[in-house]
């Protein structure tokens, strides 16, 4: 049986450490903002170079981010991401098309957030809004956090 | 002549990625919330396990952002920040210590905002709370998005 968007956020609201800051109530306020969606393993989300338009939440499964090297068709994995991850986010502010190409590594269920309903629900509920960047911003942090490490474990 | 922190956060608009989303007269709202700090070269403004309660701009100068590696005492530089960037974002929103060190490799200007000055103006002033935090997520996003380049150009 499938789940409505509305049900994996609520299900997921622990799990997803972009929905860290938001209650029980937000969650409902922000459900019909988001949409779900299954990808099949193998699927490209997107590939580096593509417009930007959506930010996901992995409900299920793992999502690979790969980055051309400067080796022709040589892609690196520069992360493997898993249920509660956020991906695709690091276009979304800003005017630039897709910098990484994301594959599901196995069968997943997305929470999909476009870019048009985030400046909605911004606009329409600041508050609620602040809760929701927050998250994302702990979200990337950690993410830069570990990046570091993995800089550090090289060296 | 010492500049006020109203007055660099007016001057730094354009050159701070934080500051992308902010008009001219959030700037003002913004700007009480702020101190300036001046650091000599070689000043330490925080090292690896310190309590984190504050995040920085970089009004001038450059800061060294270093992390232990596994070998005792001997570290690595995992960024370089220069004048427009953020720094010490990554323990704001989680209660966890700073996880890197910074080190001021000239004299510097910061501009302060204490994690209860950034909570106080999100609370007060959710509209511009979103639009800061906009900016944050863009400015570590793209830190991030560099930081993939880099390990994509090690391998």
């Amino acid at each position: 049986m499938k789940l409505t968007a509305a049900e994996l956020c609520h299900r997921l609201k622990h799990e997803l450490i972009s929905f860290r800051y938001l209650v029980e109530e937000d969650i409902g306020v922000l459900a019909p903002f988001i949409t779900c969606r299954q990808v099949q393993k193998g699927e490209v989300l997107w590939r580096e170079g593509d417009p930007c338009d959506y930010v996901a939440f992995i409900a299920q499964g793992r999502i690979d981010i790969e980055k051309e090297t400067e080796f022709e068709g040589k892609q690196v994995i520069v992360g493997v991401y898993g249920k509660g991850a956020i991906v695709g986010e690091l276009c979304m502010l800003d005017q630039t098309p897709r910098s990484v190409t994301a594959v599901a590594l196995e069968d997943s269920a997305l929470l999909i957030l476009s870019k048009e309903n985030l400046e909605r629900l911004i606009e329409e509920n600041p508050a609620l809004g602040v809760k929701l960047l927050k998250g994302m911003l702990l979200a990337v942090s950690t993410r830069l956090r570990k990046s570091f490490d993995r800089l550090t474990s090289i060296f």
